[in-house]
């Protein structure tokens, strides 16, 4: 039976994607060698980690505007720390939109004074907040453009004249989006691109030395910008692995066709939600994820027909955060429509027989 | 042609754990799934995780004995500043045996202050200070046990009093040793673990909670401990990898008959460098690496002929690091002594031919 992957993150990739990646893993380009033995100093290695840069950013539309992508490690857990640490001189603004914002936050308290400006904590972060003001004199804003946890996404970039930061960890390459509004945004790899272990930072390099502490060298962008990314061994399977992922996005036509489709199976997904009288919605219309759709049932006694129809359906990963409770279905690049018509024909059927 | 693979990181693994790990790219043990998209939090992963992490405590003979083993991102050199962070409160020793120990020593002088307490920099590393006085009251003794670049490696671990913390990224498991002299070990996973993107620290528990400032969540090591290594979600490809290697390690006998297996390979090797009048070695006799020799020609211009030589008969990755120029012949755990027996024939042939 076919697995339909609604999983939060680690998450699908394309078929194709994860066959290639297997391939290289026992031999890469008729080499005589695996991908994961050569030298991450051999020209072959080096010719991956620099189509996975300029991938990086022609897909955000940021070739040859000043930024440079790097690829490193630790996640976006890593990166609350690696914003602050380089560019928390004095103050910064922070929208508290999760718990992924909170955890920012709090890593970024450890160097410097910092203003939560807004947060949605009150309501269970059901939405996302907008027309706060923001000092100018912040070191920078640092926002979650989409709050895989709540299923909510931010639509609308602030105006600024600060830096603009953001953790885009589940939903880079996912739509069409004005990237160059953003100085800094990383991403862990291991939603729409890559299997984890990697990082993606696109940073301005204008924002290269803007704080008086001395960095570490492992936490210093310009230290790993300079190096091309190689500072020290990258994380090699999982840099070629969002490299071919990331010509897949190219080959579907980039963010912009990409951007439609996920459109079409959120609004698939969304309108059966809002429909069908067995489930309710839990974040607010306006601030809806097209990644992940965060769902409740309205009787919790319909959970075990609902999880058992969804079981026979080869469902998979639909199970809510212990925050939100109910579900959530993860919508990302990978996923098809087909994948969403099962569920909502599981949906369907709940309500009909139930 | 079957590839002699030489290179010293990333580097060499069983055939056998290439081909278990491209398979579970594929599918993950009939699940219909790869491993590469399911969640970090399901059984399968957690159950992959604990055995990686017991099997690092077993190869080391450290089970139940108040260690805790821990998969972490960002290789040896993370740890340079890792170790500091967690565990200096006023000063440490360094042991200075190399481009690594350096890096260390470097990252660590942030923290607080760092006595070099010997080195062998004057001689370019070709061998291992040793009779240094270490005082009682560092707060703990840094060494690397095997250094990649010089092709030197510690046989005889120093008795002292204070906590030995070391770098084992190029020889843990390749023999027997006794772990158990040291408080915190790490080793970047490329050498004789798996892939490059894994870490593993191993590290006594009595350490945690012993420097008086706040260390950043990622960089703590008390935090990874406690969430079992999932502060954050872990490179997954590259522990499952490593979890599939140390199978392989422990079906071969472990690291006492993998040792005797290396000392077998190191001795036919240098052997030969020592009998054979084109080659010179270059670390000190007594100090020699089982993991790496390096060597030079005793005249340059046989290079051509003894680089064609290796090239003809599949050898790659044997160029020597800048820093010492010639050759170093890497010989991890998976390389087999017939690889080394084809790299004394070239070595012969260029004797006789030349």
């Amino acid at each position: 039976m076919k697995v339909h992957n609604f999983s939060a993150g680690p998450s699908i990739l394309p078929k194709e994607v994860m066959q290639q990646a297997a391939a290289a893993v026992v031999e890469l380009d008729g080499s005589g060698l695996s991908l994961i033995e050569i030298s991450h100093r051999s020209k072959a290695f080096i010719d991956i980690m620099d189509e996975a840069c300029t991938l990086a950013l022609q897909l955000t539309g940021l070739e040859n505007k000043g930024y440079k992508a790097i690829f490193l490690q630790g996640g976006a857990s890593l990166q609350f720390l690696m914003t602050a640490y380089n560019l928390l001189e004095k103050k910064a603004g922070y929208v508290n939109t999760g718990t992924w914002s909170n955890k920012a936050i709090k890593e970024a308290k450890l160097f410097g004074k910092v203003l939560e400006l807004a947060s949605s904590k009150e309501a269970n972060y059901k939405y996302i907040p907008k027309g706060y003001s923001i000092p100018e004199d912040i070191d920078y804003l640092h926002l979650t453009t989409n709050n895989t946890i709540f299923g909510t996404q931010l639509k609308d970039i602030p105006a600024t004249g600060v830096p603009l930061v953001a953790d885009m960890s589940s939903d880079i390459f996912s739509r069409a989006f004005d990237y160059s509004k953003f100085d800094l945004f990383y991403a862990g790899a291991q939603k729409n691109m890559g299997p984890s272990g990697a990082t993606l930072v696109i940073i301005k390099e204008a924002l290269f030395g803007k704080v008086s502490r001395i960095i570490p060298s492992m936490l210093s962008y310009q230290i790993h910008a300079e190096a091309e990314s190689m500072f020290n061994t990258p994380p090699v399977f999982a840099v070629y692995t969002s490299m071919l992922n990331m010509r897949w996005v190219k080959s579907q036509g980039g963010v912009e066709k990409l951007g439609e489709k996920n459109k079409l199976k959120a609004t698939l997904l969304y309108g059966e939600i809002d429909r069908n009288s067995k489930f309710t919605g839990f974040a607010a219309v306006e601030d809806r994820s097209e990644m992940n759709a965060t769902f409740n049932l309205v009787n919790p006694e319909d959970a075990e027909p609902f999880d058992a129809l969804c079981k026979s359906s080869g469902i998979n990963g639909l199970k809510g955060h212990r925050s939100v409770g109910g579900y959530r279905a993860s919508m990302y690049n990978a996923l098809t429509i087909e994948s969403i018509e099962i569920l909502v024909d599981c949906m369907q059927t709940l309500e009909q027989k139930y």
